[in-house]
């Protein structure tokens, strides 16, 4: 059956997601994109972000690579779509990637304030889904015709899916800055009482590589 | 002057640096050995422990054996000194150790309770202060004649210190390993605020080192 994943997602030392403080200028919070300095100059991500075939390889970009494998749709957080709160005021704001956004494929994103199909160019839709979390995996695995589903975060939202049983795996890449406050993934999940244990574990200069599975 | 570090701490993925449930059976708390899978092969380590000339060197002994250099005295909690709460019943506990404990150096231990010092083999003395984590910090400068102190921990104890900006080092192992409850090192304490950066960061197949220092 296709797999719920959390891919490449970045934590700091102390645990945090994101710094503190996000805003339209600082969409990761106050220090949060030192979290993702591993995966930028990445060939993965040049390539995808920026279409260029320049890059680094390693064991960063190779974590970068298995998080855009055998993806067939993506479900985020309302924050991760855009800094907008409460009902869309109107249908400007169409997330922070621009006419064509790095996902390609159906996006289903988590917010109490229902709003029409958003398609993007390269293949990326954005599906707005009112009705919960379960709501939106059964729309998701739908959408991936047996692929997997990439749950892209925010902590918050990943929280939710871990505490109701529903992640099968998480690869994090701890990078080597302190945040100091923010959103602490841990915080309030035991991970090992849901059942997760780490099962791999790689090291770059840039960030510490952990997957975290149900065993 | 005589600086206050923390050196081979180690911590879980999820950031306990004790497992839940501390005992006299579990120590270290349920689960909380396996924190300490990176330093125990280290050839450093037999050498301290069981006077052995075998063990495993590389990063993991590298900084092992930075842990002892230039510590002229140690500051312990209560809780790391043993299983005992409340008033000490009698003389009998003298610690985890044995005989010969891998000090070496005085070795002060915080606590409510007065108790007379303790000579150890091999030149470890206990000595319990109950004025406070200044009072014990003072003792031990005055111990280490110009050498560094080496705060033992556990959580609460260095979180102390961290609060009273006492801590000029820290160098934190992280094991790939999931706790899921335990002390949170990094819990109510806001490292970024606090002034600490991470200023090195090296990881072998057991551990992730970083050092935090103020900068």
């Amino acid at each position: 059956m296709s797999k719920l994943r959390v891919l490449c997602f970045s934590l700091s030392l102390d645990g945090f997601g994101a710094g503190p403080e996000q805003s339209l200028e600082n969409p990761m919070g106050i220090g949060g994109m030192d979290l993702h300095e591993w995966v930028l100059p990445t060939a993965t991500f040049q390539q995808l972000l920026y279409g260029k075939e320049s890059g680094t390889t390693g064991i960063d970009d190779d974590f970068a690579a298995r998080g855009l494998q055998n993806i067939g749709a993506w479900i985020l957080g309302r924050n991760m779509f855009g800094p907008v709160r409460g009902p869309w005021p109107d249908e400007h704001w169409q997330g922070w990637w621009g006419d064509n956004p790095p996902y390609h494929t159906p996006v289903f994103v988590l917010t109490h304030h229902a709003r029409a199909p958003i398609a993007m160019a390269g293949g990326t839709t954005f599906h707005f889904v009112t009705e919960g979390i379960h709501a939106a995996l059964e729309c998701a695995r739908a959408a991936a015709s047996g692929m997997d589903v990439r749950l892209g975060g925010g902590v918050a939202t990943i929280q939710q899916y871990l505490h109701a049983g529903l992640v099968d795996e998480l690869h994090l890449a701890i990078a080597p800055v302190l945040l100091g406050s923010g959103e602490s993934l841990f915080s309030g999940v035991n991970m090992r009482a849901l059942g997760y244990r780490c099962v791999e574990h790689a090291a770059s200069d840039k960030a510490t590589h952990v997957v975290l599975k149900k065993v």
